[in-house]
């Protein structure tokens, strides 16, 4: 619960003007479209039943009260997160949770806790990974909890390259146990999230070594705490790597191995194994299915990156529409006679910030969905032996991974400096929000490094169709490319404004832009330069953002065309086009560099292109806080004193500052005293 | 002092391969210039002596220790602040230092305390606007601490709008007394520093009433905390706002005020004032003057954000010379016969993220010496009644203000991400100094609000261009704005690679730039279409930041001609003009899309100008460590696991982690146990 209030504020001061709630209801009132006929389009109606009766159940439990979190330090922050997830697995057990649900749950509890690797990459890999004695072993005792797991792969001098990981596990043909080691101080497992204070086993990702000679990682579960005492085993030095820029409540820890035995069944063996008695190693029968894995987590990301999107344009929105800040000379607006200052939400300039944003937020829900389909086709086609889309769709992924990542980041920190000074208080909910997010540009592969799958992928597309035009089978990659051999100077067929309301016109052009960027690529690296790979990945780099951009371009103009309950409903489908319009527009013309030194568009297209853009804004801000709400995000997930749902940003950032533990304490400023508050129980210096 | 080690870490355990201390060693031999004549040239040497001298005496103070920053709350972290605070005014005293060393020991402490708007706006504001007597009075008094002050002009519901401030001030004349009254929740003082627990006065902007009739903004003198009980005096209600993204150190606050009387004497009244006897508003003699102090202060910010450069990509750097991550197929490296991974440094992708920021780090350095440089030029003017200048300093230093804190922020986190995970870690010194330099961006005149300022400066400057060619006087923008007139088809005179050599190419190309995109807003606002500010807002920034861009072109390009110094070194000549051509090169392809819309460029010409930028990256290389050291920034104010000057990273990564309180307590994960600990003193539930 929120400590406080220390300071009582007068309770019949008001806010100035037209109150928030009402400015809300007019606002609300401006929309063309029904909210929740959107809600339920967006998000499905058992989503959002679901969504409902877990607000109502974890906004009265006490020990999942968030309103505390800001004021608390980080052990208190780790505290609070490990009564969390204590808690939400009592839940979970309570009332039978499906996996969805938890993870529903946890969504809207938001803060990662010490589980939460458990609950994920623990839990995952060895139902994955694990033979049926294994998974008896060691899943159902982490299934009820009586064992806590984390996953350590990262060490301390290597991140995602796991060819140079240094912990080694040998085999003691002698003993049939592996021995687990730490060479270095840089082979020490780092970043592990669950391991510093929580976990009693870690998968550890170690490099084999069998008869003396070193082999490639493999995983192993190895016991690292003794469950009832808590006390480290002999060999492990255990402990978290400290505060971080967020995921304070995450007990993120390293572990040091010393000559740590653990028997040969602790190696993880449904796909690949060592033979007990050879010492042989048997490698996996099938390596690709493992894309398939990582295909369902990277569309996650891209699902996640939309509902960021949502949720940080959802709070600029709704409080620059409550905001008001110097009046419109041109056009003054008047309120009871007297001049009133414009609602922030009326300047373009804040427009063309946040707009995007939320434009943005529809396009890559759509790509999230044509994720997750591609990732069902590809589970049904890898069962028939079918592997042809596996490679297509895991490099779409890695991309997008790291351009919905990397706009997501940045699209919170726009949204919150759209808030201007209060977008800085923790009240704002988008800053702790910002600093848990950012590591996802980060993990997972780093968002700059990943991009070299998508683009590797792209060239060596690009090398079979030179070699063979009609030879590889189609696919969205293929059929771009092809189009643009056919005709690598087209140009795009824009004279007027009106000739851009054509999603297709944009498909092609991003096509186009794809296509042109990795045949240019392909020349420096296949051609007379043949410049190294290193010295183009700048080059690469682009290639993989403008597929990816294609991708989303695609899925979104497709959907207007094809989505049978979007086009069943015309009041969403106009302000559907309308935000395809401006999405496809911006990303266009902020892209204008590559579209024009391609020679697709021409400088008086590129000005057409910031117009339209611009016009669309427009149109789009009447519906902007209608948009917002069919996102359907609770307050109690939001926990924004500037969004919330209601509109009561000053009484609410108010309460806020009154609660503040500072203000519990009268502190002594007398330059020449040694205590630090008036009782004189803070002595001035170390702490 | 850093607390702990809770956890003891194996001595005999080094970092894999050639040692952090070794690599740098190695990457400082290969620079072509002496790093301490850069640093000389850069800083001077007697700011590089008062540094020494002061890191020497600030880091061997117990007060001062900073190495328990990073594990304290919110109000260990305002604690520890007090003190420091506390601390510098003794020392200041006892050491006898000017305002200039004071600021310098400040920002080497580098956390935001509660003294630092005393230190700043309290005492200048009392010395520029108080009046002989009123310096005795309050001033004085002051400078020795003996009352605290701060400068409460923001109010919850009014940020840059001064015009738009609620608070009153009712002159009583029966009393000779002001009467200050805050009517609503949001005429609430909000966001002040100093005043939510320490300020004993603020300096309170609060609109006039005379007779009756409301006028403007007026400062006053409000005592509002007594100094002995430190209890809040009659009909003031203050408190702190609550934590913040960033400056959790300083207590920013509130201040409701109910109808409290001051004496007429607290009206402060050198300039503006209002005759006791007959309540007559006497203006100002020269508002102009008051302009001079905001240039100095927006020097000030560009000069800090050269330095914010200069810090965060100094981290970057150095640990991007020491990390190492996949080895490079296309040329494997190896050491001691074994293949080794490669430098992060040497990723191409990776030099395009933070070299710009190196370079950029020297373009904003000599645009701040230019911004000093006009500041006296326009005090000595002033002084002669010469106002001409006046207008261009002031319209220049806003979009510069703008750009500059835009571009530093973006900038940590540029080379926040290229330091991968270990940048998360607050161990990597560049978290908390973002999200304490983030403020800037909002505060001082919100950055994207500001530039308007700048282009109405650009678009008034045109239309007397327009009605009178050789009317206006010359300076910077009336030169790049006829050139720009007299042709306004002209082109980039680049044919060749090497035509990119000149800087006059780049100072000529971005004035046309600036120019072109001023008519072109211009065209919009006063011709057919006429249309209104608020719709041109997108079109008027990008007139400010192309302006500002210019100008920072200018000043370095100049530099490079004229700096008499610079040409007298010729090993630092060869270096500044590398990086001036990366500078120029990165910005005007980042803008591209201007420079090839407007027609001076070709896509061809875009595509050297690509090609150019980097092939300098490639130049820069083995030169980045020894640029980034000439910056000059002590260990103590780094604070910084990964750019510490030693190298020694993994090392101070595990210092950090054994040392968090974090560790020193054995957590409860049993789901069926109410507490959290396994001493049983934590509860489970409520905080």
């Amino acid at each position: 619960m929120a400590p406080g209030p220390f300071i009582t504020v007068p309770s019949h001061l008001k806010p100035a003007g037209t109150s928030g709630p009402d400015l809300l209801a007019i606002e609300r009132r401006k929309a063309s479209f029904d909210t929740q006929q959107m809600a339920e389009y967006l998000h499905g109606k058992s989503f959002l039943e679901r969504q409902a009766q877990l607000v109502e159940l974890l906004s009265n439990d006490p020990v999942l009260e968030k309103s505390g979190l800001n004021y608390m330090g980080r052990t208190d922050k780790f505290r609070w997160a490990l009564a969390k997830d204590k808690r939400l697995a009592v839940l979970a057990r309570e009332h039978g949770w499906d996996r969805e649900t938890a993870n529903h749950a946890e969504t809207l509890c938001d803060t990662p806790g010490p589980f939460g690797l458990h609950k994920s990459m623990f839990i995952t890999t060895l139902d994955k990974m694990g033979t049926d004695e294994q998974r008896k072993a060691f899943l159902e005792p982490a299934l009820r909890y009586e064992i806590i797991g984390c996953y350590a792969q990262t060490e301390l001098g290597h991140g995602s390259n796991v060819q140079g990981l240094e912990t080694t596990a040998t085999y003691d043909e002698s003993t049939q146990e592996f021995v687990l080691h730490s060479p270095t101080l840089t082979a020490s497992k780092w970043w592990i999230g669950g391991l510093g204070r929580s976990a009693t086993h870690a998968i550890v990702m170690a490099r084999l070594v069998l008869k003396g000679k070193m082999g490639g990682p493999h995983p192993f579960v190895v016991p690292i705490r003794d469950p009832q005492t808590r006390e480290m085993l002999p060999g492990c030095t255990i402990g978290d790597i400290g505060p971080k820029q967020g995921y304070q409540s995450t007990d993120n820890g390293f572990l040091l191995l010393d000559q740590v035995r653990i028997p040969h069944f602790n190696a993880l063996a449904r796909f690949a194994k060592i033979e007990a008695d050879t010492a042989v190693y048997v490698p996996p029968k099938n390596a690709a299915l493992t894309y398939g894995t990582l295909t369902w987590v990277r569309a996650n990301i891209v699902r996640q990156a939309a509902m960021v999107l949502m949720r940080s344009v959802c709070v600029a929105v709704r409080y620059c529409a409550i905001r008001r800040q110097f009046a419109d000379k041109d056009s003054p607006k008047f309120e009871g006679g007297k001049p009133i200052e414009t609602q922030v939400l009326d300047y373009t300039m804040v427009q063309a910030r946040i707009f995007p944003v939320l434009a943005k937020a529809f396009a890559f829900h759509y790509t999230a969905k044509y994720m997750f389909e591609l990732y069902e086709q590809n589970v049904s086609g890898i069962d028939q032996g079918d592997l042809s889309l596996l490679a297509e769709t895991h490099a779409s992924s890695s991309g997008l991974k790291a351009l919905t990542t990397i706009e997501a980041a940045e699209s919170i920190e726009t949204c919150r400096r759209a808030c201007g000074g209060h977008g800085f208080s923790m009240a704002s909910g988008l800053s702790s929000f910002y600093n848990d997010y950012l590591p996802n540009v980060t993990w997972e592969g780093d968002s700059y490094m990943l991009s070299q799958q998508t683009s590797r992928y792209l060239m060596k597309t690009a090398r079979s169709i030179k070699a063979d035009f009609d030879g590889p089978k189609r696919s969205f990659t293929v059929d771009y490319m092809r189009r643009y051999i056919r005709d690598p100077q087209a140009k795009a067929d824009i004279e007027f404004s009106g000739d851009l309301l054509d999603p297709l016109m944009f498909i092609k052009a991003f096509g186009h832009r794809a296509a042109y960027l990795v045949q240019h690529a392909l020349e420096l690296r296949d051609g007379a330069a043949k410049r190294s790979w290193n010295s183009l990945l700048v080059e690469l780099y682009r290639c993989s953002k403008a597929h990816s951009q294609a991708l989303i371009v695609y899925n979104f103009g497709m959907a207007i065309f094809n989505d049978k309950e979007l086009n069943s409903k015309p009041a969403l489908r106009t302000v559907m086009q309308q935000l395809f319009l401006l999405y496809a527009c911006h990303v266009m013309s902020e892209e204008g560099a590559e579209f024009m030194s391609s020679g697709y568009i021409t400088p008086r297209q590129y000005h057409l292109l910031q117009g339209k853009a611009q016009e669309m804004q427009a149109t789009i801000r009447p519906q902007a806080v209608a948009l917002v709400d069919s996102f359907a995000i609770p307050d109690f997930l939001l926990n924004s004193a500037l969004g919330r749902q209601d509109g009561r940003v000053y009484e609410s950032l108010f309460d806020h500052a009154v609660r503040d533990p500072l203000n519990s304490t009268k502190w002594n400023v007398d330059i020449e005293s040694d205590t630090l508050d008036m009782d004189g129980t803070l002595p001035k210096s170390h702490l």
